[in-house]
């Protein structure tokens, strides 16, 4: 029998007690041996709750108790979350976590302390939720040379976006009615500034790498300025438009990496992924592209995840399963030199100067509206575009990379 | 040191190998020590080839040989390929197979061997090529009770289709195209007819249940009856028609498992895979649905299916990694007794038969369309639905399943 403790009643922690507990009989399969909740850890108490009787309130009893080999982390933050996770570790406990704001964060040292003292950090529910990512990446992709990850990895900002497209609706008035539902935070900036997303293509960075990619140093572009004007053109042109995290091998001392709103085509097979589904496309040098695809939060699918983590562990003991990266940082490319081509959306009569300032592009007029017209420039550097875009002023109303 | 036998040097045994010499410093970086192909069985010589001194004509070499642990078994078929498959894993040496046929024949009785021996029978390769699936349903969705699993696991198939939905072509002369192509092959039954499809299925659902299902037993119907005129209703109906894999879980002690074409929505993410592209649609009762999306075949994508299990064998000397499935045949449920809704193409003029035997469907009548016009029918049992269908005779011209 494995003694687990669970740190965090929230919903993710409950989660985690919920699928052991209703899927008991598989999961216990799949570990061979039986899984046991010894302990959750929490502020509270829940006297009402099956489970009750296990929650305690000091972090001590689990560290120091030697039957418990698996700590769940479901507390989320880099505060105690940090200082727990390092000290069970320390004590070689393996540690499975759905905190991503901890992975991007610390993510190379604890895989460090870990392997030191021959346990598991492990975080397949950090990045994506639902969708099994990181183990096909340490554990399927391993005759692969990985040469880009694309992902819709934030499941609120994708579910604004087909929203907005669906519904013909502008920005504000569907984040509005996505908080009522309670879809988005009330305070939404992390999600819709993209900055989630970044955090989880940090951590696939870093792993694709095995160098430490720095989530604060990757350009990031949120949402917040898409509007219901540019959906129409991009239908139009058979195309939609995505928050996509993308990762690119430029060197093996450098990478590309980035966050913002693309407009990618219809054909294209994240264009398919709606709602609060996420999905993960992946290039390597052998395999070709390959895509991973699923609910990217949610309590039980969450909760699935650090379950299978657990089941890892448990299947592992004393050995380190997991591919770890190094704590020294890899060299960002600079966005700015990229090339590619740009949507630009200008107010009407300016047609003349767009085309001069960026010729041999494609206009797009879209019968039924006389306020703006739709500009497709030519593969262009970013440096170049931007260049030219920004002295246009306040005759171009926005613009938009395109995949 | 760990050294390997490739058993055929065909195009996935050359693969293999090619894999292993381009991406060298990976795959020795993730297997965690060197890998060396010391020997590639084959009954030509390859004098030209730069691995051509490896190649050798006896397999008791390499049987006899205990440095090698690990074979690659590339030479399909299941009559030498079964033998050397059962000898090697007797003597304790994992076996990596991209052999779907072998490994839906004779898959529980060699898993069983390789356990016996504490080796491994690992065939990630053998289902949907370059999709990472067999190590996700083995290693990432272990929490799970997995429910569903739908496929498109032929890529054959799927470029016919794709391509006929595109060009508005019929099925023969697309499949001429592909012939001539050599995207399929001479004598196409095996992919046309779905035997294919029908074995991969067969190997994910034991997986998923842990029995064995009989590929024999598999209700199997072909693409072969699939026209354009199918297509063009199919599309002014918002669907797309595809060959579908399906598996379902009935009890603990019964499935439902089926290769047919389907017609599905262009919402669905599966009408999404097209050309070569193959995808696998798992729906578990904790994480809802998630799917895994890549090549179907080729060279490359199937040789780096095969190294990645290379990997794993590599990574857990003398320790049994895979999950086995018992021999015992599980009971196969009555496909004729699922409820669906069909589309059926019926001779312009018997508007009023149909509607009588089937009321409460939906017309479906395309401008420029004079000989025949498309129907749906409301959900109904399969039975009742193909008894009234045939007593239509030659009113009738075509009929295919939804989703």
């Amino acid at each position: 029998m494995i003694n687990i403790a669970v740190l965090g009643y929230g919903t993710v922690g409950s989660g985690v007690v919920e699928v052991i507990e209703k899927n008991k009989e598989m999961v216990n399969k799949k570990a061979a041996q039986e899984l046991d909740i010894k302990y959750i850890l929490d502020l509270r108490d829940f006297p009402n709750d099956p489970y009750g009787h296990k929650v305690i309130h000091d972090f001590n009893q689990i560290l120091k108790d030697d039957t418990v080999t698996i700590v769940c982390e479901t507390m989320g933050g880099t505060g105690a979350a940090y200082e727990f996770t390092k000290q069970a570790l320390e004590r070689g406990k393996s540690v499975c976590t759905s905190n991503k704001e901890l992975v991007a964060k610390h993510g190379p040292e604890l895989l460090s302390i870990a392997k030191a003292h021959s346990c598991n950090y492990l975080f397949e529910a950090s990045v994506g939720g639902g969708i099994p990512i990181i183990r096909p990446l340490n554990y399927s992709l391993t005759a692969e040379k990985i040469e880009a990850i694309t992902g819709i990895l934030n499941g609120t900002t994708n579910y604004i976006l087909s929203k907005m497209e669906r519904e013909g609706a502008d920005f504000e008035e569907v984040l509005k009615r996505a908080q009522e539902k309670g879809y988005a935070e009330r305070n939404p900036e992390a999600d819709v500034e993209g900055y989630d997303a970044c955090r989880k293509i940090a951590i696939l960075s870093s792993l694709m790498l095995g160098k430490n990619v720095d989530s604060e140093k990757i350009y990031t572009e949120g949402i917040s300025k898409i509007s219901a004007a540019d959906f129409a053109y991009a239908k139009a042109a058979g195309k939609t438009i995505k928050l996509l995290a993308r990762s690119k091998t430029v060197s093996e001392d450098e990478v590309l990496a980035m966050v913002a709103p693309f407009m990618i085509d219809k054909e294209h097979p994240l264009s398919m992924v709606n709602g609060v589904f996420n999905a993960v496309f992946v290039t390597g040098n052998m395999l070709g592209d390959s895509m991973y695809y699923g609910k990217g939060a949610g309590k039980l699918p969450t909760a699935s995840a650090v379950v299978s983590d657990v089941i890892d562990c448990a299947r592992h003991p004393g050995r380190v399963i997991m591919c770890f990266w190094e704590q020294e940082n890899i060299r960002l490319a600079d966005v700015s030199l990229e090339e590619r081509s740009f949507f630009i959306r200008a107010r009407a009569g300016f047609q003349k100067e767009i085309e001069e300032a960026f010729p041999g592009g494609r206009l797009l007029c879209l019968e039924g509206r006389e306020q703006d017209f739709g500009y497709f420039t030519p593969v262009m550097q970013e440096n170049d575009f931007t260049g030219k875009y920004e002295a246009l002023a306040d005759r171009v109303l926005g613009r938009i990379r395109l995949l």
